[in-house]
């Protein structure tokens, strides 16, 4: 009952996906919906010219944050146009997050606060709402025990406890390879496991494993468990 | 006392614009500035994709709107980093406008509603609040009699009555030359003639005719009376 | 699924007018309605009051915002009281109308912005919410070739497209008559165009034009198709 | 169709009674119910020492205000947590109150305004939407004729007109007795009489008296009619 | 150091009265002035048109308390063309009326709530800053010892402490008489006592005695004193 | 030019205390002072009885952070009765701060999100706002290399570099001891880290301190650099 989707920033660049996204999230309307937006492209442009502009992070964050409610505004009007019960509005706030869920099935938001991941704007959004599982649209395909990019060696978990992601973040190696940041963060761990939350990672490229994850509860990705 | 300064979207495409942009700004900050920005590169990209998906104007409109918006909060930051008394948040009404001006010396804003071009806006702003000029920072440099890069014997205007620039504009083969919509749509001459105000039309990519003007009321580019 | 009622501000001049059209909104509620509210006398009073004391048309236009606020709130509590799934508040903003939308049947509400007719308002809302006709219960009972009330030979118009209005309108000595502004405006129909909104001109003075619309799709106005 | 249900501030000082509470408002939330918590023993707390600090009496009833909003809180997740439709904010004003009305059938809320009892405030919430019934769970059990605590005449009222309720609040020494302001004043008692809304005082400290009253209209405690 | 001015809703029914009035408030500017505005006509007229339309008294209030809006921004519109430092928009609460305050050296508001007339929004305006006089200009001249329009003997009061006028108001007779419930009421005088608030009654007709007062200290009407 | 003030909710049990610091704070008025109130007793009471009712930690949470508020009103109120040109409304985001920046001298303000401490936000509002410095009078009267109430040989630290910090709160036993997460968490490490501000720990107890860190720059406690 419920359920919060985070679509990595990538998806934002490619109308094709945002259209096969907005169709899986039409469908599966019934269930209450939470889609939280990465901020993307356009994140990345406005935060490298505000810090070139001004050097603060806080500024920088906004922009981001901005940016991934100007990518959740898009997918809040491709939904509407499909005839999906969606909230008419982006909440900025857990409050107004609660305020939206009175009403409708479907939520669309961005980022909440600078120096927070959009990760954990969805962990915080399921706590908020009660929600016991958030998917992960991410921008790779699983967790690794270490960065496939660049180790040949790096094995692909498919299923793993909160204490043990914790063990794979925090080695030197790991913590800093791209994207990392966006997969998970500590302190997302930290409210998964206050709020005994799972995750599951799934390759946002490929939305059909978001539809095999929904329909029939097949996990093409990691599952993290409290 | 008080001025409006359009930027258009183009600005925020440029790091150096932006920033002497914002200078001129900090330095005229006690006369009282409302800035108003267009939405730009960022506004056309969410605009083509969301019309490609939705096929809806006002969904379109509303991104383009926060586009702009976003890029009025790039300005903003900027403005705060340097100290400016900038209000530190984007009016999203005229009553909101109305509550910052009772704050700060300068505003920066961005589009209001669908159907209506960022110019209107800074025109609605400046009627609102009882300001007489908008100088207009637009991606053309001037006025012309006919759309200059098509017709070498298009004329530079350099003084022009509104009833004389509703001529122009309505002329066949004017009112639809790129950019025109941007530069002043009828509308927008319509609330200047009732409320009697004055706007000045300068090259957006070259912000040392703004100083020219603030500095010494020299005005190299169009000036638009009542 | 879903029609916007805008409703002549001389409605509010009758508590018969008002009644009869509350019970015509809480008969048909279920098919989802957006009722806009002209300001009428109210408006009138005090735009003219404001006016002299302020030369100021943005004033004068935000008193007649108001007034038609005070009309949609006399609405409001009129189908509130009639046990109607009202929105207990009036949409200041087409994303507080979107708000609304996601929790009640019926909205009502008043003027939007300043230069800006409520019709203008009417078809806006239309646009944002994907709602394809307005239908206009009007001070006059028809849209006609000429002005009625001075040329003997106007005839009255039953179809047609917007391209014809527009000419009609654009004749010098209709575009002039009393109530032409509030019948439709040319950036109305500008809306109307790009999102292919119909419009059904009825009499506001006489509900029975309503009920036979909305019951049997009889039209004894005028219709306007994109 | 509807009912307003005050809990006395001590309510909040119990767990169990919160608890029990919860339950029973969580079994009827079909009918729609407004929840008006009251300060209990934090508003008193703040109330002492800002009064204190300030001599201000809008100082201390604001942070009486506030304290009954947390206890309002309090009661909204504990009702979430049961999975009622409850509307997640706090509704600060009688037309947030309306807000919330349209989506939620459980709304919960404290004070409103400095100068005004809580019990003042359900009755407020009542007339607004049209309730007919206050039920005040309230610091004492039932309306006397005069303070039990004093006098061992003071007779147990079960039925009384308000004209009746009035008579008895006035009486010298009635007046002043500790508890009385919350149980009912004269202002409530107006608001009470203009528009017919009846109130049942039942003993707070046993939720038990409110489920015979919900459930088989049994009243064991006063109940005043208009 | 700040005052509370009360305009009776009469005053906004003349064009000459709302002008003068504004010219008093934009001279005295500078000490802090929140201005409260009554209903009057437009009031009236609405609350009689839903109350019949509905019968209900809270939609009446409301209905008065947004015509009492419309009148504070009629007054707000004039002294913002006059230039004055107003606050631009219309607080609804007395947390907006604190925002306000913050930022403006001149408030304009209107009703706050059903049940409460715009003396007691005065008084607790007042109240909330920390103000210590309210100035009523009122639809009488002064308080009487009884209706002087019916009564030949009642007398003129000059000063009287809160608990004479207390006395006055309760005799039978009195407290019926027309316009007594716009002078003052009970719960307005319990909030001046409980924070020793001074209320003064000028003859609202008169703008004159509001400028003795405020430039001489000249009462020519009823001071009341804790 | 400006500073973020960290009062621990401790204060907030004392009458005295709070109105010490209020005293301070409204002398160093004019340097532009954020106050960031933390929870205390209030916090700990309700959070212990929503955890026991709904077993939620962001409900806990949230009531921590409203309680927060209440304290932060506490001396909002207790700053206004002192004649402080003090924001009159408490700020619920960061957006909202900088608002209220844009208008007074002197914000308090509470907790802002679940899974944040209030140290974390004091941290957050000075990058916001770009101010170099938190002063954080905690419950504990500087930082230790160990926890001193159970290591008799934990050495006080007068001044460090964030880097060392961090070392010592993440060496095992030192995290968990009591006061840790109040004092500095390694989240608000990490903002103060990337944007240089720099943090000053003294003993909330004692208000003594921070008038002497104030006036003459002396820091009798732990100075923490970037």
């Amino acid at each position: 009952m419920g359920i919060v989707i985070k679509l990595t920033g990538r998806v934002f660049n490619s109308e094709e996906l945002i259209n096969k996204y907005a169709d899986i999230i039409a469908e599966e309307a019934n269930r209450g919906i939470v889609v939280v937006a990465g901020g993307g492209d356009t994140a990345r442009r406005y935060i490298e010219i505000v810090r070139k502009l001004t050097g603060r992070e806080a500024a920088a964050d906004m922009l981001g944050i901005w940016a991934s409610r100007l990518n959740a505004m898009l997918m809040m009007y491709t939904l509407l146009a499909k005839g999906v019960n969606v909230y008419l509005s982006i909440p900025e706030t857990l409050q107004e997050l609660g305020e939206a869920y009175s009403s409708s099935k479907v939520i669309v938001m961005g980022g909440l606060q600078p120096g927070q991941s959009t990760t954990m704007v969805s962990v915080l959004a399921a706590e908020y709402l009660g929600i016991g599982t958030v998917v992960n649209c991410s921008n790779i395909d699983a967790l690794y025990t270490d960065d496939p990019s660049k180790n040949p060696n790096a094995v692909r978990i498919e299923k793993a406890r909160l204490s043990e992601v914790e063990g794979i973040l925090s080695r030197e190696g790991v913590r800093s390879f791209a994207g990392t940041y966006e997969l998970i963060d500590e302190w997302a761990l930290q409210i998964m496991r206050r709020s005994g939350i799972s995750m599951i990672i799934l390759d946002g490229k490929d939305p059909g494993k978001l539809i095999k994850y929904l329909k029939y509860g097949t996990i093409d990705g990691t599952l993290i468990t409290p």
